[in-house]
């Protein structure tokens, strides 16, 4: 895995940078974008916390269950430093989320594993792609706001157990394959079906996105293009686990 | 609150050093106490880290599910710890805290909280009762185990929020006060009676709880009075959250 420093450096040389913080948010709707966006991902972050929690309840072991729970806690961690940036630039966290929080909500509604490999698949999905669109929003951000979500991102990567167990699951019991292989296919499509929504609804975030913001000249295409990437790393790890998506 | 470094002297004034955890672990009954010991609390902290998590659905806001989720955090951070120094003494982790599972989920079992008020005095008691606890058995232990007791110990005090939650609470709706002192007197009976089901059934714990080890000269009277005294301060917390108990 990168480090927090690789991840920066890479980042730093594809895209230069667009300013610091105070630079940038002196634009209000540049400024309204990343409080959305920062607001999205803490809710994120907070609601994988508790879905996690919860789904270590399925953990066959306490060995199982202390691995999901140390990525809940880390998940609360990331939560903490996306609220503390919110105050420090004085949007009130709360307020911030709120306009997330049914979006992901149903998000997790939608997808409640029925049980431990589905947990598992779960997690480690959920984790890597939040992890890709992590990196990928980073390189439209201002230098204070990418150094906060690049070392939130630098510090995803506690699914990687699940890697190991899931294989290990699918060799004992060869016929569960394909339901986690279609259990795969339905996070990634209630994952981009709920962004699709967030898209919609956030004009200033998606103007962050598009390009409207004037940031980077960056259009509807790149966005789909966007949301292409992350479906092809999400495929790759899919047949990486031993399962078609 | 007092900090780690003032806990450690008070308790090293109190109590004169019995020896590091090299020198004591020489004596099997000891070693074996103090796996037990660890076991127990790792077990503890691990459990309280999933019933903080799931209670934290019950909030009525962002800010007070942060706040229970933050404890949840805290406490697998604990067990982390505990988990950590078991593996370093050689013992199995795992296999230690499984004699304590049973105890501590009747223990939840018994006391799921029906609505926020109650999950914020559950919070609140199980927090200061573990601390207390911690407390009075450091100072039955060598160095190396009391400094790292002492040290988890120090980071409890996160329920501190709920103080406050819980006065306002009663201020709004006087008559949960009855209700809610009611439940502070379940939650301290079924703490005690799981407590004493694991001194029954773990010799070597109790014996370094009663002195069996010789450490102290402790006895079945002494053991009596520690539970009194983590009683009479459960007691006056209630009373100070204008609950009598």
């Amino acid at each position: 895995m990168e480090t927090s420093e690789e991840a920066k450096a890479a980042a730093a040389a594809d895209y230069p940078s667009i300013g610091d913080w105070e630079t940038c948010a002196a634009d209000p709707s540049y400024r309204a974008a990343v409080i959305d966006l920062l607001g999205a991902l803490a809710y994120g972050e907070l609601s994988a916390f508790e879905r996690l929690a919860e789904d270590a309840k399925m953990a066959p072991t306490l060995e199982d269950k202390a691995a999901l729970a140390g990525m809940a806690a880390a998940e609360f961690h990331h939560y903490e430093l996306l609220h503390a940036r919110l105050r420090q630039i004085g949007a009130d966290p709360t307020e911030s989320m709120q306009p997330f929080a049914e979006p992901l909500e149903s998000f997790h509604r939608m997808t409640a594993p029925a049980d431990w490999p589905e947990s598992l698949v779960k997690a480690y999905v959920g984790d890597s792609i939040a992890a890709d669109f992590y990196r990928e929003v980073a390189v439209r951000l201002d230098d204070d706001t990418r150094e906060l979500v690049l070392g939130v991102m630098a510090d995803t990567g506690h699914a990687e157990f699940a890697v190991a167990k899931v294989r290990s699951a699918i060799e004992a019991q060869p016929k569960i394959a394909g339901r986690l292989a279609l259990w795969g296919r339905r996070l990634m499509g209630e994952a981009l079906s709920q962004a699709q929504r967030v898209v919609a609804e956030r004009d200033a975030l998606s103007n962050l996105l598009i390009g409207g913001v004037e940031v980077r000249g960056f259009d509807l295409v790149e966005v789909g293009k966007m949301f292409n990437r992350i479906t092809e790393a999400h495929t790759r790890r899919m047949a990486a686990l031993g399962l078609a998506s």
